[in-house]
């Protein structure tokens, strides 16, 4: 009896507006939730028009939507998921992650453009991350440097997302995977660059086991 | 107040005999236990002459030692930590993982040379590992597709581990950690090529933290 | 006395829309058929207009089009191409592989979106193909573990296309590409990224030498 | 109901030898023959041993070695199997094909050196080819122009090999990969570079196919 | 006294259309004569408008033009350059080579779409190649095998020209470059992807000396 | 009048002892003083015999000698050069600088093992380096983060070394080197993978130029 | 107390024009100026609507533009920066660090297109620098070879930025940046591809070190 | 009737003591002369056995040897080779080209270690190469500067050379082979790394040809 708790994810690029559309809405119907990512503004419009018949929330700078059934709840789950980002670039990224997590109950808290270029603006959501969280998300670009420095820092699982910032030699996220790769400490796990999806639904995963032995003890 | 839990690993490539023996008689003193990994047989030998002073054990596949004084002990946490390999050729790699892991305290449970060349032996393995393990370590080199095949059969978090069993085009583990990055399913994360060592650490923080909360719950 | 039994196939892709039709017509005039690969809609759309004179099929989402002079058919050779892809997004390179391999005679038998991420769809077409096929072309993007996977479990040739769906490292059909090329299993070989022309030629080649000594016997 | 038939090979590179003696030893005794291949001349010795029990035959250019218990026969199945190489260089791996094909039940023709360098010497074996085998294995390092030539010029499913024969920028086969991925000529697909055994075995599948249906016309 | 006898060429792209006819007026009127490359549709026509002022003459399908001066003669030095590509789409890349040889003073012969997928269409020009030139220019993308095959046949300097044409791995012309340099025919050297323009004028200064030699003799 | 004030390097790599020796003692002779860089310890060896003749110094861990004159003295300089390594792989390569450096004139502080796996070491030297220093070296492999860290929290040029530390995808230095190149920090340039000798130099030359300004003002 | 003296500089790429306006007035508010580089003439056509409130300077070229408060003063340090380019298509990264360093408070001398196929060019401004400079800027793309020249010629630090200018085989700036790496001039440095910022402020920290001790001698 | 003048060259690389004397006596027999490239000394040793019955003359430091029937006479054509190295360690491939180039009959010219981090040793070749070569071959290293530098000179055909010498990001001969492909100067073309070998026989070709013009003139 093998199963995935994990909800169906749809990536919209490369689709029509129809067929996306179709999909949103069949899914939605069929699993009372559908999430949708790597979606278009015009995408996000469209998908909109779906109110009528289904609860549907969209994040227009992280490409993504959630379209559910009307009487499809998310149901809390009690996993705390931690999500940081190097720079502002990296926030789309970081958001996809966020939405994922948060489909799957996490509860989540992020703190944006805390990378090493300023080191002391990491000191206060480490505090809180270390005291609070299942898992942590960290998204950079560039040197891809930061992922090493949390895992370093906090006695928890770090999920490293290298993202598409940077440029000429390293570009494209080459050289923040090559750098979480090549980490002096224990502690990170990466996944494809850009991938918040990925990411997101990974460190859930860690944070709803701990949540669900946190309430059912020894049964978990 | 941060600190890890993740014990001492030292790597002893490139260092002398002598210097080898003398970190890990240092460090063992000092803090109670050093796992030493990437040990040739030499080190290896030269280690277990510590035995007058030390608890010693090597696993010579894996080029790994672990040093204890004679009074520490590994506590046992209850983690629970499921390995994999896709073939013979990469066990020395999930021996690593399964070294550290154990000393994180976490139990084992492993299945070798359960790859997509003869899939029919991986059913039993998947069944045990649904309803046991915490975390799964799947170590697979060329074309790497085992880590992507359990991910998509089991509802936990994979760490995949590329090994550079391979040859040609895509040589040196290449091959396999592309495909692992690439990979459609989703509760995958990877570590570098034949890094058993930072999957088993890895592993073994996820397993630990469900563990404490099956024990302490909600306290957790 | 050299002489390749494969039609010509033209790759529309770079040339006007004047040269296409002229190339098309004179071909199909001379030789009674030709194939047209990597057509845009426009390209499509100029060469319905040769309906008039010629015989034209198109195929929108693969970019193909066959015009033939009204007198020229297509001779059955009785040859069996099955044709797998992994994904949704992989079925346009499939599509390549079909026409060719039909227009070269071959009875063609498809199942599409059966990859590793869900693989009970899988053993239905497996199944068919093991007592059908002559040569089996499997189509596959991102870690690209399908053909490895069906290559293990039918004892028939098959031709391995990698397609450029992907993203992040190895993109581009890079990760597909080297994981067919890595793979474990005997029985698979592979043509360039998205080159279902090609697959679809080479699989026609093997089925029909085939389907000769079924009908010709010892004289094949 | 799904079995292959390609008979078990053993990769002996990295093994002991006592473990490679055992290997041989056990699975020719269970499944009356064993191929080993990229065995060093100390293996090859190793398991001439083995003739006091078995049936022992050593290719040392090739460093394969086949290991039969005394009363197994291979069938032949009537299959027709060519190969080529671009230079001498390049026997090796063609032996690698020739054995395993051979193993397959296959005849084989051979023709070694005919590379473009020297096209004069191509004619006659590509007269040969044209009227009388199933499939062609075509080994070239270098530049790897051999192959689309020969797929140019005969009417015969090809496999090219590229070899790691080569120096500077493209060498250790990656140009000669490369070379044969971009061929301009149809009927043409690759296995990854020096994987003579690969290419054997897919030959082998085409051959045997057309053999049986030769054999056994409209049953096969 | 070192002087270069290669007239000025400039590269047009990134240049708006004033400042590539400033440059073109002020040069051709400078040093009697400019040679443009790299030019799209729009700086063709543009230069044309210097058609009251200078003698101009385009090839629109190379993106070049030479803009002279009414008094300048380009002198004939009777040497002999010999063009040759691989496919059609190698053709624009055999024009630069054509004009720019053509300018310093060359006499040219070109056979178009002559490569190994149509071997017997290269008979005829090597023939005369052989026996009339002092330089061979070969273009080709793809697999880039014409090359190789040229200077194993005729005993004059073969410029290779690697050409972007080709697709997936090894797209961009990367094979063709790679291919070109690890010829195993001696006679080849190479120039950059696309580079028309050196080679030609690389082939012009060996058949420039060569024909300064017949004029001159000794004294040469 | 162009002269360079970098004394003599002679990377002895490749030559033999009878060589190596010759060079040295000739180039001392002529120059009054030769460094020696990439030596064996036989070559070392070797060069220690020259004690008779000259004044000899080497150091075995950076593989480096200087060779100088009886007459010969190095001139101090004033220039103030810091080294730090991330970790104590990194010391060699930090060697070289610093005995470049050190022969150059300047006066040297060093910090070794202070990378961001245990940042809390890096905070006393930084100290030291911002009040002190005319340029900072900073020496790390893996994923190179030090220089990034460095360069952000001090105002002084930071010459970042990769070094060839490190395994798997990234190896060889390159996650290094594309790290510090990606860095989000102002005031990093780098040399090339393991290059000590080249960083020394570049900041001795930084150093020595404020060195001189201090002693000279105005008129320097 | 660490602080550093480099201004703010904002990256204006993927800003729209109304974050861009809003971050530029922001901070040139708090912090009396701001340098915006990758600036688009949209962008930098909104910024000048800015000089109702600012003082505001752009060059169109470089994509670049700084806004002042009408109070704000750059202080000149007497720091000597100068810049060479290779080719003309270089010039704006060139420009980028000219308006950084220049921002920092340098003296600015540069030469344009004196790259190794016009050396002549060169000796005059190479005069120049070798008495005036602290630090040389050298930007080139293609071969990249001018860094590796003026680093051999000149007694000063040379920051070598290679440009994305080039095509084919090592197109993207790859063949400049790796030609400078492996430059066998000591004295030269490098920063990424195109970061003429990064250039302008690594000269500038150089020579206003060098300048501050011309000013205050010992006590500098 | 295509022949080429190049004589045998046979590579002895992996080819065993007694297989390189029985092809060098085998073919000096037949064709009177052969030449071995890529020799090791052992190699070069058993050659030179072979004194008593041929002519034999070995060129260590090139791995060469020429192997000549007691009768055979290389015939001097009055080509005229020039060949330069950018440092010491590119003599080897260099003299490659010169024994190549002198066993084609062409007088040959050379000057070593003349690159360009010491220009002033460059003039005088370059003065003599301009007045008398009918072909310069630049052997070059690490950045691959000086055919560029070379070929901008000089109004002759440059084959460049890139060798392996070099380290860290370029290494092997990557950023010599891609400078000398990027360069800006027309009149350049390459051989692959190390190809000393191609690239003698290349010059010789155009030597041969410009010297048979001067003696024959017209006839030519």
């Amino acid at each position: 009896e093998l199963r995935r708790s994990i909800p169906e994810i749809v990536f919209v690029e490369g689709k029509t507006l129809a067929q996306t559309l179709k999909v949103a809405s069949e899914m939605a119907e069929a699993g009372g939730r559908v999430i949708l990512a790597r979606a278009s503004k015009a995408h996000l419009s469209e998908l909109l028009k779906l109110k009528s018949k289904f609860k549907v929330k969209v994040w227009e700078q992280a490409g993504m939507a959630v379209v559910k059934r009307q009487d499809f709840k998310t149901v809390k789950t009690g996993g705390r998921v931690a999500i940081l980002t190097a720079g502002t670039a990296d926030i789309p990224v970081a958001l996809e992650a966020e939405v994922v997590a948060g489909e799957l109950g996490c509860d989540i808290y992020h703190a944006y453009d805390v990378g090493v270029a300023g080191m002391h603006r990491l000191l206060e959501p480490l505090k809180r991350i270390s005291s609070w969280a299942d898992a942590v998300v960290v998204v950079a670009g560039m040197e891809g440097a930061l992922p090493s420095v949390v895992a370093s820092l906090v006695d928890l699982p770090v999920v490293g997302v290298p993202t598409s910032v940077g440029y000429g030699y390293g570009s494209g996220g080459k050289a923040a995977l090559m750098a979480m790769l090549q980490s002096c400490s224990l502690g990170l796990a990466v996944v494809n660059i850009d991938n918040g999806v990925g990411a997101g639904a990974y460190a859930a995963l860690i944070a709803n086991r701990a949540a669900r032995a946190r309430s059912h003890g020894k049964e978990a």
